[in-house]
C-alpha cells in the first residue's frame, strides 16, 4: 500500500494478484458397493442444469469485451486505461445487468421461448465541472456485435438519473491531507497519546493514523471529523483502538487544497482550533484521559492450553458424498425437490433465482439488496457513523472460506469473480454448498407400539463478506418439507467508541464500557434482501392472517356458558403496496396465497415470518435518520410488499451511499401504495408481488464482544415457510430415519405394509398379523427409511480435518484491503 | 387395557413393567495416544460433584418407606394399598419436595453448612361426603426416623387449601357411560359414519370411540362434551380422526348414574336429544357430511423408495469421547466452565439447579413449570378444549429416546424414575446429554494477513414428553460464551377438529381444511418455565434497557447539523413484580443486573431474550379464557418477574387443571406487584428475584402438519445471554479452531507469539520476526487452538449407526397409555 505523497487514484488499481481455478476440499466416497468401504473419490454424475444461467456474472472474457467495447464506442467519454490522477476517466465496474423478469419468465416457463438478452452494467468514474461523477451505462447485447450499444443506464433509477456525484474520490489524497493535519499536531498526540503519525511508514505499528468519516452538507461538499487510531496499518483491530481526539475538516470546496482543520474534540471538550487545544493543556485543570493500547486483549484466538480443549469436538462428517445434484458450469443446484441457480455481483454477493419446490415455482428471485450499520454516540465519530457495505462491496469482500470451519470439510466450493478498473478479481472458494443433519430431528413421535424418529438434514448455501472489521455471514437454507430459511451472522471486530473515562459525560448512553477507553458503541444493522415471491406461480396476493381474541356465544355453549372468552382467525388481504413491521404478539401470520389451490381446496402459500434468529427481526431505531436522509428508507418497516415492475429492479444501489439525500434509488417512490387488489375490476394489478424484507439486529456490544462479536447471538433469520401448498408434509418422501417397532403385546404393524383399503392398516395393526408373521415373540424392530450406513467403512483423518495448506488466498487478496478506493475496510475498519 | 364393566380406579394400579437399569450407546474412544486411534471403551476418570443432589427424584427405597410411613402414620385417612373402587382412599403420587432456597443456599454456597433436610410431597386420593379429593401432604424428614411427621402441604398453595376436588376421578366409568351413549345412537353412527361402538372389544379398529371434553360448572360438577373417534384404541392417529357427531352430558351429578344425555350436534346442527337427531335423518334435506377414515395418510413415515434416498445424510460424530464430565450418581455435569445438576419430577421432567459458569452463579433454578395448550372453535370439542399437561405429567411422559436420532448415537442417556399407586415407574434413557458442534461457527474474521475461525460447539441437555398426540423436545443448550438456551421443539400428531364440508359454517375461521373432513384446529402452546436468577450472586435487580429515537443537537455537528436525529439508551428500571411482553421492534434489553461489577465497572448481567427458536415466543392470545379461568394467569404475558419467596416455589400445580376457577395455585397472587427496589430504604426486597417466561406457538397447522407437527418450525426458545458478566469473551479459552496465517508479504506474526508489553504485538507483526523466523518465503499456516483429529483413526459404524435392538421399551411403557387415569394420551390423545 502506498500512502505517500498524492498517489491519486492508484490505490483504485492496485490491483490483487489475479487467482484463477481454485482447490476445493471435496472429499467424495464411493458409493458402497463393497462390505469395505473407503473414502474416496466418488465418480461424480454427470448433472445439467435445464436451463442457462442467465443471471450469471460476466466471465473475463465478457468483461474484457466490454471495456473495450465502451472505450471504443463511448469515445466522447475520453476513457483512459491508466489513469493518473483522479481527473482521468476510467471504468470503474462492468458486471452483469441482470434481465428483466418479464424477458426471463418465458424462457424458463415455457417451451422454446428465446433466452433474454445478455447486457452489461458498467459504473463509469468520469469528471465534470464540479467534480468526478459515477455514472451508470448498460452495454449490450452481449456478445458484442454491430447491434451492440452503450447507452446510459436509466429504467432502474427513479430519481432519473444514472449518475451520483463522487465526494471520496481522491482517498489517497484524504489520507495524505489527515497525515499532514497529525502532523501539525504532533506535539499534541505526543503528549496526550504518546504517540505520532509516521509518514514515512504508515505500517508503522507505534505509528497513529486518522481517518474521516464524512457527512455531506446540503449546500454542497463535505464536512468531514477525523478520528486518530491505533496502531498501524498492519492490525485488523483499528476499530478496537479509537483514540479520542477528533479534528474537524471543511470539505466543502471541491479542491482539496481549499481544505482546511478547524476544531478539535477530545475528552468531551470542543476546542475552536489547534492553538486553543495546545493552549488547554497547559491548563494545570486540564483533564486527560487514558488511550487505548493495543494488545492480546484484540487477539482473535487464544492459543493457551486450557483445560478440557485436549480433545476435539464432534464433527460432522459425510463419508458416502453428497446427495444434491450441482451444475458447476450454471451453479444450478438439485436437492429433494428443491432447485435454484446461484449467482453472485460484486456489491450484494449471492443471490438465488428460479427457486422451484417439487416443480413448483416458489421464489424468482432471493437475494440481499443493501446492508447498513448505523452507529449513534456523542462524540463526533460515532455520533455520524453509517455504512452501507454493497457500496465497500458484499461480493467483492467475499473471501475465501475455511473448509472445515466456515463450512464442513465435505462442502462443494465455488468461486467469484468481479471486475474492477479493467481487472478480474476471483475470490476462490467463497461460496459453499452443504447438507448437514442438525442435532434435533425434523419429526418424531412416540406411539403406543412405535416410535418414529426422522432425521432434519437441510441444504444450506453460504458465503462470508468481511467488510473491513465486520464478517456477514449469510446463508439460504433448505428444508425438506419445502421451508427456506434466509440467515446472517456477524462475528468480527465491532466499531467501538472512544470511552472518555475522566469525563461528566453520561458514557453509557450510547453503550458500555468493555475496555480502558473504550465504548461498545451502540449501532443498527440493517440488510434488506428481496424475495421477488410466484407462490406456484406468478399469480399471487398477499393476507394478514390474524389469531384474534373474541367473545362469542356459542349454541352448544346454552344455558351453562352464555358467553366464551376464545380466539378465532381474521384474514386481511393487504391490498396496496405498504411496509408492515411484525405484530404485536406474533399475532398475525403474514402468508402470499396463489390462485391455485391445493387437494382440499385451501389456496396453496407461502408463509413469510421471523425464523431462527434471535428473536423477530428488527428495523431501524431512527426516525427519518439524519444520516440516511432518503438513501434507505426500506430500512423504516420489517417487510414490504410491492408490485413487482422490470422498472424496480432493486431497492438500493450502491451509490445511494454518496447522496443519501437525493439518492439514485429513492425507496419511498417504489413502496408508493399502487394498488395490491389481485382480480379487482378497477385495477390493473396482475398478482405478481415482491417483498423487501431486512434481517439485522440492536447491536449494544458490551464485554463478550471483545475480540470478536460471536455468532449464535448475533443470527438474524427470515423463513418462507409452506402453508398449504401441498397436499401434505412432503418431506415424508425425503426424510431419512427409523421407525421402532416395539417388543409386547399388540405391536402392532409397519406402516407400509397394510392392505389397500380405508381400514385395512388399523386393522392389520390391531391384528398383529403383520408384524409378527414368523416370528413367536415380539421383539424391538428397527425399520429404517432412506438409507443408513454400512459396516465396514474406515474414515480418514481427513474427514475430520481438512488438510488447510491448499488455502488459496495470499494477504494480498484479502481482509483490510479492498480495492473501491473508498475501502471501509482500507480507511477504517481492515 | 381394560374398558370392559366399570372397573374402578383399576386404570389408576395398572402397573408399567419395572425396568431397572438401563442399556446406553455410548461409544468412548481412547484418548489419542498412539498413531493408530481405535474407537472402544474411553476409561471414565472418577468425577465427583462438589455436593449432593438435594433435589434428586425420591429412589425406589425412599418411596417405599414414604408410602408406609404414610400408611401407617396417617391412620385416619383409611387408606388401601390395593383400592377396589374409586371409593377406596389411597396415595396417588409420592416424589420429592424440592428443599426451600432458603435452606439450600447454605449448603451450597457456604463451607460446613448443613445439607437442607429431605422431605417428600405425597398426593392422595380421598373421598369425602361430596366426592374424591386430591389431598397434598409432605413427609418427612428423610429417611424416615421418629422424628418424621406427615402434614398437610400447604405453603405453597396461594388458594390457602392442600386439596382439590377431583371431578374426574373414576375414568373407567366414564368411558363406559361413554359406550352406553354410543350403543344407544348405533342406529345414527351406522347410517352417518358406516360403523358403531364395540363394547365387546374397544380396540376394534372398525369400532368408534367416544371421548369427552369437560368443563366444571359454577355451580358445581361437569358438562361434558363427547365427541367419536375412528378408529379403536390400537391407532397412534386419533386425533387426526374425529367423526364430528358429539353428545352432552349432563354430568353435574356426582353420582354417575344420574348423568344423562342431552343434546346432539352434527353438521352444524344442534339437536335437542338422540330423537330429535334420529328424526332429522329422515328429512329429505337434512344434510350429510363426509367422514374422517383412517388411511396411509396418517401414517408417520413412509418406506417408499424415492430418488436421492439411496444415500445417508451426514452425520454428527466423536470418535474421542466427550469432553464435559458427568457424575452420573449426583446427576452433576461439568463442561468448559459450566457446572449444573439435573433432577426430573413426574409432572414438570428435568429441571436444572444451581448452574454455574467460570465459578460465577448464573441460575438458582430453571425448569418447567407447566405446558398448556389452548384450542378454539365453533364445535362443542375444540371449542373448549384445553390441556394443561404437566397434570397429564410431562415426567412420567418421558419415553425411551432414540439414540442417534432423538440425540447423537454418542449421547450420554439417563433414567427417570416417578413413583404412582406404590409402584415406581423407570424411564429407561429419557434424557440425554451430549455435545454437537454447529454448522456455523462461533466466530470468524478475515484479517489482512490471516483468517481465524472458531468452531461453535455446544452442550445440550435433551428430553421428549409424549403426551397423548403431541412430542414436546425440551432442550438446555449451554453454549461457550455462557450463554443458556431454553428450547422447546413439537411434534407428533395435531388434535384436529371435524371439518364439516357440507355446511354453511364459515369453516376457516378456526383453522385450514387439511384432509376429507379435517379442520387444522387453531390453538395456543404456552409453556411456562422458572429462572431463578442468581446472576453473580443472589442480589439483582431488573432492568430494560431501551434503543430509542431522540433528536439531539451536539456540540460538534454545528453550525452546519443544528439537530440529529438519531438514537441512545434509556435504562427503566423494573421496580415491581410485574409481567412483561416483549417490546416493539426488539426494541428493549431485559437485563438482570447484579450488584457486582467487571473490570470496567459495568454491573455483570445477563439478558434474557427471545433466541433462536421461531421469532419471538408469544403469550395466550386469548383475554381472560373461560376455559383457563384463573388456572394460567401465567400465560398472560410474555415474561415476569417476581420476588424469590421459599412459599412461591413454583408458578402452577397439576391440579389446577381440576379447579380453573379456584386454582390451588393462582399465579396473580404471586405476581401483585411487590417492590423490586433493591437497596431502595423503604422496601424489605432483598435482591432475590425469580423469573419466569413462556414459551409456545401460535400454531394454526396447515396440511403440512399432517402427519405430524415439524420441530424446524415449531420451536420456541429463550436465550439467558451474558451482558458485561466476564470481562471479556470467555468462549475464547474454550474454543477449537485454527488461525490460518495467509502467504504473502508482511504476513505478520501469530497471535500469542509476541512479546509481553504494550505495543510489541503490532511491532512483532509489522516487522514480521516471528511468523518467518527459519523461513525464506511465507507460507499458510495453519495454527490450531483446541485439540485436532489425528492421522489413523478408524470409526466404527455403530459411530453412524447405533444398534437399536438394544432399546429398552415395551409397547406397554409407552404413548398413548399412561397411568394417570386422567390420561390425556389414553383418552383422546394417544
Amino acid at each position: 500500500m502506498e500512502l505517500k505523497g498524492r498517489p491519486g487514484v492508484v490505490n483504485l488499481l492496485t490491483a490483487a494478484v489475479l487467482l484463477f481455478g481454485s482447490v476445493t476440499f471435496l472429499i467424495f466416497a464411493l458409493y458402497p458397493t463393497s462390505a469395505n468401504i473407503e473414502y474416496g473419490s466418488r465418480q461424480k454424475k454427470t448433472f445439467n442444469a435445464p436451463r442457462q444461467n442467465v443471471w450469471s456474472e460476466l466471465t473475463e472474457d465478457e468483461a474484457a469485451d466490454v471495456n473495450a467495447f465502451i472505450i471504443k464506442q463511448a469515445s466522447h467519454l475520453n476513457l483512459t486505461v491508466h489513469p493518473k490522477s483522479a481527473q482521468d476517466n476510467f471504468i470503474f465496474i462492468v458486471e452483469t445487468l441482470k434481465p428483466n423478469k418479464t424477458d426471463t419468465a418465458p424462457y424458463l416457463y415455457e417451451d422454446d421461448a428465446p433466452k433474454p438478452e445478455r447486457w452489461a452494467k458498467a459504473a463509469v468514474s468520469q469528471n465534470f465541472e464540479d467534480g468526478p461523477y459515477m455514472v451508470y451505462y448498460q452495454v449490450g447485447p452481449l456478445p458484442i456485435t454491430k447491434d451492440s450499444q452503450v447507452l446510459p443506464l436509466n429504467y432502474m433509477f427513479n430519481s432519473g438519473r444514472n449518475y451520483v456525484r463522487n465526494p471520496m474520490y481522491d482517498f489517497g489524497a484524504i489520507q495524505d491531507f489527515a497525515l499532514s493535519m497529525a502532523e501539525n499536531v504532533s506535539d499534541i498526540t505526543q503528549e496526550l497519546l504518546g504517540a505520532t503519525a509516521n509518514r514515512e511508514d504508515p505500517t508503522d505499528p507505534r505509528g497513529l493514523l486518522a481517518f474521516p468519516r464524512g457527512s455531506r452538507v446540503e449546500t454542497g461538499g463535505m464536512i468531514l471529523w477525523m478520528q486518530f487510531y491505533r496502531p498501524g496499518m498492519g492490525s485488523g483491530a483499528r476499530t478496537l483502538l479509537p483514540q479520542g481526539i477528533y479534528a474537524k475538516v471543511d470539505a466543502t470546496n471541491s479542491d482539496i487544497n481549499q481544505w482546511t482543520v478547524g476544531e478539535y474534540y477530545y475528552n468531551g471538550v470542543l476546542y475552536e482550533n489547534e492553538h486553543e487545544f495546545r493552549a488547554a493543556l497547559d491548563d494545570p485543570d486540564f483533564k486527560r484521559t487514558p488511550a487505548n493500547i493495543d494488545g492480546s486483549w484484540t487477539d482473535t484466538e487464544d492459543f493457551g492450553d486450557y483445560p478440557d480443549r485436549d480433545l476435539p469436538p464432534p464433527v460432522s462428517i459425510q463419508p458416502y458424498g453428497p446427495r444434491y445434484k450441482l451444475d458447476r458450469k450454471e451453479r444450478f443446484v438439485s436437492w429433494f425437490g428443491f432447485e435454484f441457480y446461484i449467482t453472485t455481483a460484486q456489491s450484494t454477493g449471492v443471490s438465488l433465482f428460479d427457486i422451484r419446490f417439487k416443480g413448483e415455482r416458489v421464489v424468482y428471485e432471493l437475494g440481499l439488496q443493501e446492508a447498513m450499520a448505523h452507529y449513534a454516540g456523542d462524540d463526533p465519530m460515532q455520533g455520524g457513523l453509517e455504512f452501507m457495505d454493497s457500496f465497500f462491496g458484499m461480493g467483492k469482500n467475499m473471501f475465501e472460506l475455511v473448509p472445515g470451519y466456515d463450512c464442513p470439510a465435505y462442502a462443494d466450493y465455488l468461486d467469484s469473480e468481479w471486475h474492477q478498473a479493467y481487472k478480474t478479481h476471483n475470490m476462490p472458494n467463497s461460496v459453499c454448498v452443504f447438507e448437514y443433519t442438525a442435532d434435533y430431528l425434523l419429526s418424531r413421535h412416540t406411539a403406543q407400539y412405535s416410535v418414529t424418529a426422522s432425521r432434519n438434514t437441510f441444504l444450506t448455501v453460504r458465503s462470508v463478506s468481511t467488510v473491513g472489521n465486520y464478517d456477514y455471514t449469510i446463508e439460504y437454507v433448505f428444508y425438506m418439507d419445502g421451508t427456506l430459511e434466509v440467515k446472517v451472522r456477524a462475528s468480527g471486530f465491532i466499531f467501538a467508541a472512544f470511552y472518555t473515562a475522566n469525563s461528566t459525560k453520561s458514557e453509557d448512553e450510547y453503550g458500555h464500557r468493555i475496555h480502558d477507553a473504550l465504548s461498545s458503541s451502540m449501532h443498527d444493522h440493517v440488510l434488506n434482501f428481496k424475495a421477488d415471491m410466484d407462490v406456484a406461480g406468478p399469480k399471487n396476493d398477499m393476507v394478514r392472517l390474524a389469531i384474534e381474541p373474541i367473545t362469542k356465544n356459542f349454541p352448544w355453549d346454552q344455558p351453562e356458558q352464555p358467553k366464551r372468552n376464545t380466539m378465532h382467525l381474521v384474514e386481511y388481504p393487504v391490498i396496496e403496496e405498504t411496509g408492515m413491521d411484525w405484530p404485536k404478539n406474533s399475532g398475525e401470520f403474514y402468508i402470499i396465497y396463489s390462485n391455485e389451490t391445493n387437494a382440499w381446496g385451501e389456496r396453496k402459500g407461502y408463509r413469510i415470518t421471523p425464523g431462527t434468529g434471535m428473536g423477530s427481526t428488527p428495523h431501524l431505531t431512527i426516525l427519518n435518520s439524519t444520516t440516511l436522509g432518503d438513501s434507505a428508507r426500506w430500512a423504516e418497516h420489517d417487510i414490504w410488499v410491492l408490485k413487482q415492475k422490470d422498472t424496480e429492479p432493486r431497492s438500493a444501489d450502491p451509490l445511494n451511499y454518496f447522496a443519501p439525500h437525493d439518492p439514485i434509488i429513492d425507496f419511498t417512490k417504489m413502496a408508493d401504495h399502487e394498488s395490491l387488489e389481485y382480480g379487482a375490476p378497477d385495477t390493473s394489478y396482475d398478482g405478481d408481488l415482491v417483498v423487501y424484507f431486512n434481517l439485522g439486529a440492536h447491536h449494544v456490544p458490551h464485554s463478550g464482544d471483545i475480540p470478536n462479536t460471536l455468532m449464535h447471538t448475533s443470527s438474524s433469520s427470515i423463513m418462507l415457510v409452506p402453508h398449504n401448498f401441498a397436499d401434505r408434509d412432503p418431506s415424508r418422501q425425503s426424510v431419512q430415519g427409523v421407525r421402532l417397532q416395539l417388543s409386547g403385546r399388540k405391536a402392532g404393524g409397519f406402516a407400509g405394509e397394510w392392505f389397500a383399503g380405508d381400514e385395512s392398516k388399523s386393522l392389520a395393526r390391531h391384528n398383529g398379523d403383520l408384524r409378527v408373521r414368523g416370528e413367536k415373540k415380539a421383539e424391538t424392530k428397527a425399520k429404517y427409511f432412506g438409507a443408513t450406513y454400512e459396516k465396514g467403512m474406515k474414515v480418514p483423518v481427513e474427514a475430520f480435518e481438512p488438510d488447510l495448506s491448499g488455502y488459496v488466498s495470499h494477504s494480498d487478496d484479502v481482509g483490510g484491503l479492498n480495492f473501491t478506493g473508498f475501502g471501509r475496510g482500507e480507511a477504517l475498519g481492515g
